[in-house]
């Protein structure tokens, strides 16, 4: 069956959006774009930004209240920084329907699961884990674009209560999107992130932000190249999301920054000592690693 | 005057590439591109890379021998690693000419200047240390390309010794490959450049290295997505040049990898301690710095 046969199947009257940013405002735009939604309602705390989702047809209609919202909504996806996630689960769950599936777009699993199990209550058979791996450095309702999750992975974590109905229509639903799907533990899940997206953004901020604190910063940035502009694209993203996702994530993210802090060590104590062959072998392993990897992904 | 008008003066019998890369190749190919050199040798260690650089028409004619390469050169570009510089200059200086004039494409200042004083003897009031801010994550003669400098800035550390006429004829090539010329004292270059391109890169490289040691390494990176792969662009430079790089501009780096290492610290006690204050203000610190430097750069 292809994923144009199966996605032809999927029909979501109502879709709920909690949080229209990059993440929850995109998804509902490809799936407008597949023409398998009939209805979205954009949840946020700002009319600022759900005045702008409703201009650029991101959302059919704007609420500020998440648990009327959700009544006779097929579909919820939580689409807030995971800091956030608790209260509103906690929010919706009175009010979620007996058929109501329940998915989010967080960037760690195993706390949003803990979180959802504490807050929905029976509803939780009809929450589906999940995690696009798509993104860029803008956030806001105006950041989002239906092309956001085409041939881009999404992490899903479906748990031992999740019914497969509901995993079946998420499944459907991030396909519709152009994501392919695939299944982790959610345990196995955060620590591959803590190492692939947490500990790079932490690299990140924390560069820019030292770099931001001297004197000479604008000037100093004002010669800088498409080396330091690449690196540091990331430290654009938006930093309450970021910081709900490294207190989520502390000990595998903890653990990680210090094997990163014992290897800045090495090239510091062989730049210090003069060792051009222990400086070279670290950077050797370095481009040979990221050439793999660029091989696979091609 | 513009600067068509300035390159349109410019005539260069014979220009010498000595390392025939990205930063050599690609300044031979934008001045054939603006027809204002007539004939390049490009010097190298392997044969191999000036067959390619001959066979893409990046030179005219290949040269193992950089000392006879050079004579009856109007101009002589030394685009090898910096750490391979002091050996070229004492190869080529006997045989240098009275009119010849010499400069570089290397990522530090000081030590270049150090030893062109020291190698090229008379020779060195004929030479002007340049730095072009300029590349990929790409190397030798296949990764040059004609329009690598268009727009750039090429920062030019000129002595006092250094004759005006040396001084006009490297301005007005790279003016004639695109690029806008600023002048920097040469210690002054070197501490920007450790903030914005030599410590970046020994925060990308470190960060892959650390990464690639994990037995779980291809696996992992498999999962990533665009945020690690531009971080980590860099960290596909080549492993010689950065060596040569670290080892050099070694005082200004070691200072800023102990502040790059403080404020790891100060994020790394932050997420420990659980402290969303104290990581938010760091993350905007650097979103912030991030949307200003982007704004004056568009």
């Amino acid at each position: 069956m292809s994923s144009a046969s199966k996605s032809s199947k999927l029909r979501i009257g109502k879709l709920v959006v909690i949080g229209v940013g990059l993440i929850g405002g995109s998804f509902s735009l490809a799936l407008k774009k597949a023409r398998v939604v009939r209805r979205v309602v954009g949840v946020g705390r700002t009319k600022k930004n759900l005045d702008t989702a409703r201009r650029l047809g991101v959302i059919d209609e704007a609420s500020r209240d998440a648990a009327s919202a959700v009544r006779d909504a097929d579909l919820v996806l939580i689409g807030t920084p995971v800091g956030q996630m608790p209260e509103v689960m906690a929010e919706i769950a009175a009010e979620l329907g007996e058929a109501t599936v329940v998915t989010d777009g967080g960037s760690t699993k195993q706390n949003v699961i803990a979180h959802a199990r504490r807050f929905l209550g029976a509803h939780f058979e009809r929450f589906v884990p999940s995690h696009p791996i798509a993104g860029t450095e803008n956030s806001g309702a105006a950041s989002a674009f239906a092309e956001l999750y085409r041939d881009r992975n999404v992490i899903m974590v479906p748990q031992i209560e999740t019914k497969a109905s509901a995993v079946r229509l998420v499944r459907a639903a991030w396909e519709a999107c152009g994501a392919r799907i695939v299944r982790l533990d959610a345990r196995q899940h955060d620590e591959m992130f803590a190492a692939v997206s947490h500990l790079p953004h932490v690299v990140a901020f924390a560069l820019v932000s030292m770099l931001a604190k001297r004197r000479d910063a604008q000037t100093l940035l004002g010669y800088s190249g498409g080396g330091l502009r690449d690196t540091v694209r990331i430290a654009g993203s938006s930093p309450e999301m970021w910081r709900d996702i490294c207190m989520a994530n502390r000990e595998a993210l903890l653990e990680l920054l210090d094997s990163y802090s014992d290897e800045l060590e090495l090239a510091r104590g062989a730049i210090e000592s003069a060792d051009g062959e222990a400086l070279i072998e670290m950077f050797r392993r370095a481009r040979t690693a990221r050439s793999r990897w660029l091989l696979k992904k091609a």
